[in-house]
């Protein structure tokens, strides 16, 4: 599962490091983010994968996400803001639906190992990023599918679970993912410039201070790319 | 969940006569018989519900079922031929991508009570249809949400899971369910007449000689509605 943000394009570099052939999947959901796609292409271009599937679903007719809706994206929020509960960004059930949308990718491919980039250490506070979830849907998608009646197993990896932003930056420089390719944002400009200021941008910066690296791509407007 | 079809009908009469205000939801999900949200939007209506939701999602570029894809689908199967293995009608991940979005959907309307049609008696095969699997999506379910967090349970009622077609038949009309407006055809017409003889069809003739009452809907071109 691939956004075009740092995390799940350091779980694609991962993935094929441990010497997997990789299919990416990627969702235009009605987010208003949707630039992402565009990051999220680059980066599985140069990181190499079969082939990258993008799967159109209207997650805007069911609402109730500032990703999705008319609500504004909570801007330069604390460290005790972001660990104080579940934000207005959270989209209903999204993993859980992108996650369906992978293992029926996976079973057509006959593919048995998903990767996802899910985080539970520097993260927004979502439910469906904690280890227990990802444990679940594991278990359900060994029940789910035809390759589960005949006995095949399939497994839910997400290598950067319990690693730190900072953590994460480092690996991905070690795997040799450009960065300058990856967005983190969740309200970018038109033209595709972070805003610098909503959670993913927080928390990337926070990941790039921790790694003491400075961040090739992702930058505020007024500091390049915009 | 609502398709229009003899089951998830019935499961939604089944929810109403237990007291539960209803909110359907559909999926435009690139089927060949999407005409059957015809037949949802009239079973909505006629049953009673506050809200249906139809979410568009293109399962067509994912592929790998005769649902969605230029694959023929299986006609005139004998009941050997149904219980031989998962048939190409089977969509991967079908009911696990729908009912994620059905979780999302109640996560919005804070529901805590999830209705679906499935059934394991007279069905096709699919694996996402068998108990052990619907309470693996209830349990991650209960993991997956805001609500979850916040300590509210999530059900999953599949009513109709352990009951035989005539059952079901039987069951329909006692809730006075109006099963003309059903539609249960993997490949009708243009015009909505069902082909009478898809596994869906053969399953709804069995069901309605097993009850012993006609069937007033569902009947092939050449005898009525075509």
């Amino acid at each position: 599962m691939l956004s075009g943000g740092l995390d799940s394009a350091t779980a694609l570099a991962i993935a094929r490091s441990e010497g997997f052939g990789a299919y990416a999947i990627s969702f235009r959901y009605g987010q208003r983010h949707s630039i992402e796609l565009e990051s999220a292409r680059n980066v599985a271009g140069a990181i190499g994968v079969e082939q990258h599937l993008i799967v159109d679903i209207d997650l805007r007719s069911v609402g109730g996400s500032a990703l999705t809706d008319n609500i504004d994206v909570p801007r330069d929020r604390t460290a005790e803001d972001l660990s104080a509960g579940i934000p207005v960004t959270y989209v209903p059930a999204r993993n859980t639906i992108f996650l369906s949308l992978a293992l029926a990718f996976a079973e057509v491919l006959e593919a048995g190992d998903l990767f996802l980039g899910a985080n539970a250490i520097d993260y927004s506070g979502y439910p469906d990023c904690r280890p227990e979830y990802l444990r679940a849907f594991e278990a359900l998608a060994n029940l789910a599918t035809r390759a589960a009646v005949e006995g095949r197993r399939l497994r839910v990896h997400a290598p950067l679970l319990e690693r730190g932003k900072g953590e994460i930056v480092r690996l991905a420089i070690d795997l040799g993912v450009d960065l300058a390719q990856t967005l983190s944002c969740y309200d970018p400009t038109p033209a595709g410039a972070p805003c610098g200021a909503c959670d993913a941008c927080v928390l990337r910066r926070r990941g790039f201070e921790d790694a003491g690296v400075p961040d090739p791509g992702n930058l505020p407007p007024d500091r390049g790319r915009g």
